[in-house]
């Protein structure tokens, strides 16, 4: 297999993608390169962390022909790296029909000696449902076309298609599960939602997808690179991206950073510290001729990228990666959309895969209602819901948990603590992870204290039958835990004592 | 006057600070150089983008004597920029009391040719009420017997005592402002609550501080420089900062990020782009003799402060300071509670100086009901509260606001456009700043549903005496819209029409 997954988090991953000219660590991003023009060189955007590059190989056909042969892709490009080829596919979607053979172009990725190739599918576009059928088909027909044709030294990409039709998107990466020769998945055409920063839309149709994917085969979310989808795209598995909007922005003044895209012509000062950006300022850029000006905002625009791949990566690694996308939900209004599409789905399909904990512990970072969707708050909600007491007792008091556990003076009573946007920590099972690896706000939000007192409740009602004869809330004298208190004595029958 | 402020967003501003020794723009950071061992030379401090230090002036005397006379401060560090001096008060705090006479620390600061020097106040620390009354009192009284010491070569800083007693603060900052001779005051003794993160002690230091200190003069964070105080501190006009933190940190193997803090020797990625961090990998650094990690991680660190700055003066630019505010929160629990200070004052403090538009006009960003603390969703709020429509009419509409204002099309009708988090717009004023420059998550969360139709109901209520005899509710057919609508029909009669 080509593939290996070396950590998880969400049901995102670190992977290891093994091609002919080297590995890949995942997740990865791939910058386009235009065969035509090449305003960054390759050899510039391998130094600035980039490994592999995407070129189309349609437009290497028309231009260079045999010449692409004799060279092979990596000598044509000057590139010493990881080559992925496209096969056209994009263009049909900019200018319709193109004139190519979809075998032909598979043979010709082949001569040219790329190292991921991609056959000729039939993008959706934005477009009505009968033509978003017939792409779904027609790309299935010519995938399995091909099949006969891929070879075991190109790792071959089979796109699913569907665009907005969600249905259409399940029953493509469905029916590609059955298609051998193929070593990785490409979510195809978001790109015209991307182009509106529709990441809701784009982040559903990886949803849908992902929901037929063999979990251990790599993902490829076509025209995808900005900052803000990189984290959410990754925390639903998708480990590969690419684009060429780092330099398209830069031959049109626009500066990428991690929270939307500014004109350089509207910037005082460089919210970002990248070599170009320690190096120039925003004047000292705009004085520049043009050629000078489009390389280095390109070169920005790459470091803006590589540093939300790699802070993705890191977040995988401590275990943080639903914090870094409560963090990008609110870069943008869009990113905020794309993450209430994330919290639908949080249960069933990210909290499978989130390890229980990692070799570095880290605590979780609560912070609202948003929060108590991370699958780790979830699965330890659910834990403590299904959890007896192992003894009966007589008293049961329920306080806030403070920085160390402890267990009852009293013989016959029972400890529950509460810990905001958590939930309860029953004193036996306090220390267990996270009940003390969790970090809530000091001031929590006020319907955060609804949520503490139903999760009071639901422990509450279970010790009825139990013989407890007395059942004390000790709180703060506080307004937040005033409020817990009211909350918890609409749902449950307890009495309030207020502490120092 | 040495300050001038040139653009305000909240109650943050971007101004002008004049020294003998050159202008600082501020927001501004000064990294702390201890004189007795520079780790990462002044002129690498330079370099990273910072033209202005700070450096003890009690710990020079001790050390140089007549020799940093004779040499002045930025001949003995070799720093050809802005240098500011401290008292000593910060060794008071460590270790007790120091054997310092408050005059000849004032004469020492002035023979060395500092540009901005401190007196030696008493910094109140983490003590009991009648040892914080004592430092303010006594401070405030070093403050008056200082001032026929004053020269106007300098600027000097009165610093502002008091502690966690809010009240000593006011008082402090109350008092301080009938002492001619100083320039900029300075909040003390954060410290001992940025040791421990309680960012909202501090953040309510600063608020507190702030209701007496004059609007123009600057005001300087004694020993506050993380990334996630600097955007809460400005958005109260908090103008500079110092912190030895960076170069501490990098003592100890500590990596600063926007998020937090890291230990170098568990970071497999660099979750950054700075000069270092794309140069070099983790691996590498571990790898290197210990001064060049410490000078390396040093100048990471001021990068990561740098960024900090400069990303918080393009917010004040942009007009989008509460919106970094709003992110900021979400980089560490300890922020969030340090926000939920901050919105309690917004409409009164942040709201004042926030201007109308700027030159920019960028659109306001909407996440969730902590946006419409937003001072400009308040304003607009307050604003359409107090409207009342120009003309009777017999039937009014409320619909959700599209993309394009329109007029009735009957002349008896009238609308009311809903939009959520924003509030309502009337028809007249759909438009006007910011009712279309203001883009809300096209998924908003469920307790915005509430929040919109109480602003509908005020609208409503208002209409009930003015003879419409029919008032229609046109809402698409979709969950978060029928939410709305049962809200509405909770509050006011309405009737309810479903449109595609």
């Amino acid at each position: 297999m080509p593939f290996e997954i070396k950590d998880v988090d969400l049901a995102g991953r670190i992977g290891l993608l093994r091609t002919r000219h080297g590995t890949i660590e995942t997740p990865a991003f791939f910058p386009v390169i235009d065969i035509a023009r090449q305003d960054l060189p390759p050899n510039e955007i391998k130094k600035a962390g980039f490994s592999q590059v995407i070129t189309n190989a349609y437009l290497t056909l028309k231009r260079y022909g045999d010449q692409a042969i004799e060279k092979g892709i990596h000598g044509l490009l000057g590139f010493n790296g990881i080559v992925m080829t496209d096969s056209g596919a994009y263009q049909i979607l900019e200018y319709g029909k193109i004139d190519l053979d979809p075998i032909e172009i598979i043979e010709y990725q082949k001569a040219i000696g790329t190292d991921i190739g991609v056959i000729l599918d039939i993008p959706t576009g934005d477009v009505d449902r009968s033509r978003a059928e017939y792409s779904v088909n027609e790309t299935l027909r010519r995938a399995r076309e091909a099949q006969e044709h891929l070879d075991d030294n190109t790792l071959w990409v089979l796109p699913i298609q569907g665009g907005r039709y969600l249905d259409l998107v399940e029953k493509s990466a469905r029916e590609s599960r059955s298609l051998t020769g193929y070593s990785i998945y490409g979510i195809g055409s978001p790109t015209v939602y991307l182009e509106k920063y529709r990441y809701d839309i784009v982040i559903s149709q990886v949803i849908h997808a992902k929901k037929y994917i063999m979990w251990g085969r790599p993902v490829h979310l076509f025209g995808a690179g900005h900052p803000l989808i990189i984290p959410l795209a990754v925390a639903l598995g998708v480990d590969m991206f690419d684009s060429a909007s780092y330099i398209l922005y830069a031959r049109t003044d626009r500066y990428m950073t991690d929270y939307g895209v500014e004109d350089i012509n509207q910037l005082d000062y460089f919210p970002c510290n990248c070599p170009v950006c320690t190096r120039y300022t925003p004047q000292e850029l705009r004085e520049m001729p043009k050629p000078e000006r489009t390389r280095l905002l390109a070169l920005h625009n790459l470091y803006t990228i590589k540093r939300a791949i790699d802070r993705t990566k890191h977040a995988i690694r401590s275990g943080l990666l639903w914090e870094l996308v409560e963090e990008t939900a609110r870069k943008h209004p869009n990113a905020f959309s794309a993450f209430a599409r994330i919290r639908t789905v949080s249960s069933s399909m990210l909290e499978e895969s989130t390890p229980r904990t990692k070799g570095i512990v880290r605590g979780i970072r609560l912070y609202s209602i948003e929060s108590t969707f991370n699958p780790r708050v979830a699965r330890w909600r659910q834990m403590t819901a299904q959890y007896t007491p192992s003894y009966h007792f007589s008293k049961l008091i329920i306080e806030p948990l403070g920085d160390k556990c402890k267990a009852p003076d009293d013989p016959d009573s029972y400890i529950l603590f509460m810990k905001p946007l958590l939930g309860v920590v029953p004193w036996e099972l306090c220390g267990l992870y996270p009940s003390m690896q969790s970090h809530a706000p000091a001031q929590p939000p006020l319907d955060a204290a609804l949520d503490l007192a139903r999760e009071v409740a639901i422990f509450v009602r279970k010790v009825y039958g139990r013989g407890a004869r007395s059942i004390v809330l000790r709180i703060p004298e506080d307004p937040w835990w005033r409020l817990v208190a009211s909350h918890v004595k609409d749902l449950v029958d307890v009495d309030v004592e207020y502490v120092l």
